[in-house]
């Protein structure tokens, strides 16, 4: 029997698990926090695959999930967010050494993709975009039963695609792009904006307001909230008009914090998708979904990496 | 020896050819007039099927090639511009059936930039992004060495990316695609719009302009038609960049009339992809190429997708 050992890197947790195949539950679980400013970071990596390390298994392989920018073909994390410690930091191949087994590394998004596709809301589809609205906005890619990594690995960064060049700026310091539009602290920003320009509303400028307050503003009937979560709709229908022209799926996923939010996002999202799809045809039959694995989405996909490099 | 029948069926021409394997040079080849408009177009196609069949060899596979929408995976065309004879017509199984021969079908950018992959620019390369800047804009795409098709096998529509959803109307009605600001029509359309609004030209609003005589408009100095093509690379640009962003290719391949035109397109199209990519590593090693195979990379294409469907 194949067992797979999986690691999901997170902001503040780092989660990891060991998996005999065909069993989604794990044989042992751990979660420690990740303290990615702290030193002794591998340490705590290579303590806490230890912690789930199945007693009288041959482990076939290690699978990891991180955030990017990554690079999945040498399994080197370039330029984690919130870790210079790790910057251009050859984990996968360290991991290996030091383990003695085989290790994959792919991105976040890439792999909550990948476990979608093969345990969740994606089974049975054989192209599938998965698509994260939260902090930022990340998708992963299936094409023809293969994650699309791309030639640096780079692949499928659909928050960082144009869909106004005179946008606001994004995260990343370009600007229009659909993150600029459509993650959480974009629906904060538009809603800054326009209160600073005046507009009347029950939140105020003064507030430390998140995405999660603005929605509950919008649930009480605020106008202001309820049209910056429609303007974030409407832009994230335009990118994933885009992505149905350019990739046409069966099935597209979301999942992240923000989506959680339903019919505020969803409603001006499905008209402004159908409004903005240039052929009827890309509709038919097409599945739009939530993600079904949650929290676990991570560490699923880090072992459906580590399954899918080993060919099964 | 393996011996494939290739067509290239395009608005003007009918092309067919006969090839053995690994030899670019056909056996028989020969061009007729598509006569779209005129009854009697299946018999055109299988006449001048006939007339490339290679005398005392089995024929393994016919590979077609045609202007879309079309549907890959069963053969059948959509609705293929000026030939409504063929709405909704099973191409090839109608052909697969009068020769007793598997047959198969795609559209004529995706088999462009399939036989670029295979015998022109993209040779060697694994991920292939080929674009066409013609009287429209299409795209191949080649991931993992494999050619994308999607589930309704619509993908690689290159030109209907959104790049500004308040833009001008593209070809397909849709506001703001790519072919809306970088194609022939859309240069032309621009131009026009200009003179309309009482800008100094060499050109006159009277004059029957196409991209081509804008072109030597601006190779005289014509400072309306220069900026007009500089528009039209920067939108391109913009658009190869989130292409980039999203498959992350190891080259990018340019065919079709306008990108004819060199310097005058792809100055503007080069900052501006530098100006756009969000990470520079995108560009490490990025090969930006002109199609090599011109007029042959629609029969070459249809060729090889026989063989990519053979297995070959």
């Amino acid at each position: 029997m194949t067992t797979i050992v999986a690691v999901d890197i997170g902001g503040t947790h780092m989660r990891a698990a060991s998996y005999s195949q065909d069993d989604i539950t794990p044989i042992k679980h751990k979660r420690i926090r990740t303290l990615a400013s702290e030193p002794g970071g591998f340490e705590r990596l290579t303590g806490v695959i230890e912690d789930v390390w199945p007693q009288g298994e041959a482990v076939s392989a290690i699978g990891i999930g991180s955030p990017g920018p990554l690079d999945p073909h040498t399994g080197h994390l370039l330029a984690p967010p919130n870790n210079p410690q790790w910057h251009n930091f050859p984990l996968a191949p360290k991991i290996s050494e030091h383990f003695g087994v085989k290790s994959f590394l792919d991105n976040d998004a890439n792999l909550a993709g990948l476990a979608e596709y093969r345990f969740g809301a994606g089974k049975g589809h054989h192209h599938v975009l998965y698509v994260t609205v939260s902090t930022g906005i990340g998708s992963g890619v299936i094409i023809d039963d293969r994650l699309l990594q791309g030639y640096h690995g780079l692949a499928a960064e659909m928050g960082h695609i144009i869909v106004d060049p005179n946008g606001p700026p994004c995260s990343c310091g370009f600007n229009g792009h659909l993150e600029a539009y459509s993650s959480g602290p974009a629906i904060v920003k538009y809603v800054f904006g326009e209160l600073e320009a005046g507009r009347k509303s029950s939140m105020k400028r003064d507030m430390d307001l998140s995405a999660r307050e603005i929605a509950e503003a919008a649930h009480q009937g605020d106008m202001l909230a309820i049209q910056a979560y429609q303007r974030a709709g409407e832009y994230l229908g335009i990118g994933v008009a885009s992505m149905l022209h350019m990739f046409d799926p069966s099935v597209v996923i979301f999942g992240g914090g923000v989506s959680q939010v339903g019919k505020l996002l969803f409603d001006s999202f499905d008209s402004s998708l159908k409004k903005h799809v240039f052929h009827p045809r890309y509709l038919d039959g097409l599945v739009i979904a939530k993600a079904q694995l949650g929290d676990d989405a991570g560490l699923l996909g880090a072992r459906a990496l580590a399954e899918m490099k080993l060919g099964l």
